[in-house]
């Protein structure tokens, strides 16, 4: 046992590799002309980047499997040749959005590779196996829920209720996920870490503005989404007395302004109006009716809740003042995810230990961290992000940045195993 | 003298054809199902429609013109048979927005043929002629700008230049007036009228909110339209902290907010943010970009010249106070229109004979009246609009109540005459 600890102190991250691999999968579906590029799950292109992914995997001479809903995993077997037992995981996802970026799940899933590399150059293997996964469509784009193979995996989905799913081309899941030949055979949830941990980009401007280069994630905000429906009346604008009308837009831009001040005074609480859509939406008739959404978040469930019960007062008194009916209906609601405490202490220290600057943080998007937090104790680790831009093809982390989260990561995947 | 003053003592409106008219006019282009009629200027229905005024000026031995642009005159001649001197001018249009109601415009021009109709069924002439005006395209639906067939007719656009509009169905005007046959011969302003007087529904909820059978329109609101594009920063709703957004959406709902104020607080000024689009409009990105539109209108030019000066002082601020950008372009400027005090008089006087209630207004909508009042003394009379509703199938006024406005413009006109 003090053997294998004092050989471990000679790993490494190969950090130039790791540069190298982010970059040639980033190759992969390239949007011509306009930069970035598009892998959404399941498409040809995305194949291209999960066989990529295999073959380093393979490269690595690592344990590979794929489960029903085409989650792919690398395992390192443990020194006694143990692949499902007592399984450390790290992970994330290879999928993109519509012309992303190179960093966004696919830094998650090459750093864990770059983590078994330097056990597999250092010639040794850890006391448990060291799992590394790629997690079916991640940003849910073509097929809805998003974190579906997560979700999936820790039993939130019925595996066939996931392949059924229809998306936004007509296309069915399932039939996808056997066409690029990902339908595996292993059993959702098969294999239970003991632990969970993700590196990723931060996706936010808080690392980069606080010159702060690792982030221990101890929690990731609860999100409420809704719709929300005003009717008011329309009327010509040239005719209709101001203290006669019944104004949908207004009412609708009382709501904007009122949610910039509950988020002021909440300090913690997050709350986006992000798409408006007027009717009949023409210069000179006074909206009849407005629909749009609400993004409210918040790291703290009792807060989540507060915000929400405030947008309901402010919407029933505005249903008096305004005249209008307001109809509500909740898109998504996710509770706040607590990570585990151990976990995130063990980033810090390792942070502290190889000489970074760190802080605790919330993550404000949703990861698959937050599914495998319900099966086993997780933890995020992040890294700065350029102007906080991600889902972009302007999503960047300097080279450096990204090597050290992967040292941190190193780091912490040995003092776990 | 004497003697005609006195025989037109005996004139009357018969109420009953005009109400059998306006029914029958509005069967022409009729949507069905939904309820309404389409007439868009120069389509085969809106030449059935001026096929039947043509047929019913015709039954009234009506002296009938058109000019180049397609307006369309008829004529009841003078006692010593001059058509084209001194002439009083009645009027308005009978082409329609898509789906619309049967009065707007219509009841102008037929509630003119009853007053002619009821110096015929006396079987006396006027001193002076008379003419009622069907001017071409006033709603502009399918042709720009609207108000055209007037607009011409006193010179406002040239004639050649309106008839090599092409409209939004990419036909050229003049060509489907050729086509639907009134590319008449007259020549534009050809008849200058000594007075204009053009009776309309209100269009807006005053008369019917007060009570009032009769407005007398002493003036018509100037129009400012303008769009504004505000630019923020698009980004993520669940990781950028709220004092570093740029919410270019939340800086239109201030804008929204701002014209409220702007509006309550001037009392005369009217102000509506009647369309908006967002950028890229997603339930969890801040709005990039908003494009909106505003309506500002007032009965005086130097209040509404005040409103529109602080509307730029209160984008530069928020320019500032948001780190946005913001661009503005203005769509339409018109200056207020006043009418003709002695006609506007006359209207007080005539209404108080007949022992209608009557009170002053404004019109906030735009009318054929606006342009000839470039070229004559012209006022406008307003009957009630139940609910203020117009541009609807449910546009609705009490038949009595428009054979009321009927018999006011035939009082003013004996009084012109």
């Amino acid at each position: 046992m003090d053997d294998v600890k004092s050989l471990q102190k000679k790993l490494s991250i190969d950090g130039e590799l790791l540069i190298k691999q982010i970059t040639e999968l980033g190759e992969i579906g390239a949007d011509s002309d306009v930069g970035g590029r598009t892998r959404i799950a399941l498409t040809d292109d995305e194949k291209k980047g999960r066989d990529l992914i295999v073959k380093w995997m393979n490269e690595l001479v690592l344990n590979i499997e794929v489960d029903e809903i085409g989650n792919i995993f690398g395992t390192l077997p443990s020194i006694n040749g143990n692949c499902h037992e007592n399984v450390l995981m790290m992970g994330s996802h290879i999928d993109t959005v519509q012309n992303a970026g190179a960093l966004d799940g696919c830094y998650g899933v090459l750093a864990g590779l770059s983590v078994v590399r330097a056990y597999r150059e250092a010639g040794i293997l850890p006391l448990r196996p060291i799992t590394v996964a790629a997690f079916t469509n991640e940003e849910g784009v073509r097929y809805q829920p998003d974190m579906m193979g997560s979700l999936v995996y820790v039993g939130g989905m019925p595996v066939q209720e996931a392949l059924n799913v229809i998306g936004t081309d007509g296309t069915r899941l399932g039939d996808e996920l056997a066409r690029i030949g990902y339908a595996g055979h292993l059993k959702v949830g098969a294999i239970i870490p003991q632990e969970y941990v993700e590196l990723h980009i931060e996706q936010g401007p808080i690392l980069e503005k606080e010159s702060i280069e690792i982030g221990a994630v101890e929690n990731l905000q609860g999100i409420s989404w809704q719709q929300i429906i005003i009717k008011g009346k329309a009327n010509h604008a040239g005719t209709t007395p101001t203290e006669m009308r019944h104004d949908a837009g207004f009412a609708a831009a009382l709501v904007n302004t009122f949610l910039r001040e509950l988020a002021l005074e909440t300090k913690t609480t997050l709350a986006t109006f992000g798409s408006v859509k007027f009717y009949p939406n023409l210069i000179n008739v006074i909206p009849r009716m407005v629909e749009f959404t609400v993004d409210l978040r918040d790291p703290d469930e009792s807060k989540l809740k507060n915000a929400e019960n405030k947008l309901n007062n402010f919407l029933k008194l505005l249903e008096e003042q305004e005249g209008v009916q307001v109809e509500q209906k909740q898109l998504a609601r996710f509770e706040p995810v607590h990570f585990d405490e151990k976990i995130v202490q063990l980033i810090e220290r390792s942070a502290k230990k190889l000489g970074f600057s760190y802080r605790r943080m919330t993550s404000g998007a949703g990861h698959d961290a937050q599914m495998i937090a319900r099966i086993a104790p997780t933890a995020m680790i992040f890294v700065p992000s350029k102007g906080g831009v991600s889902h972009n093809p302007r999503e960047f982390t300097e080279p450096k940045q990204l090597i050290n989260g992967a040292n941190v990561l190193l780091e912490v995947v040995q003092n776990l195993v």
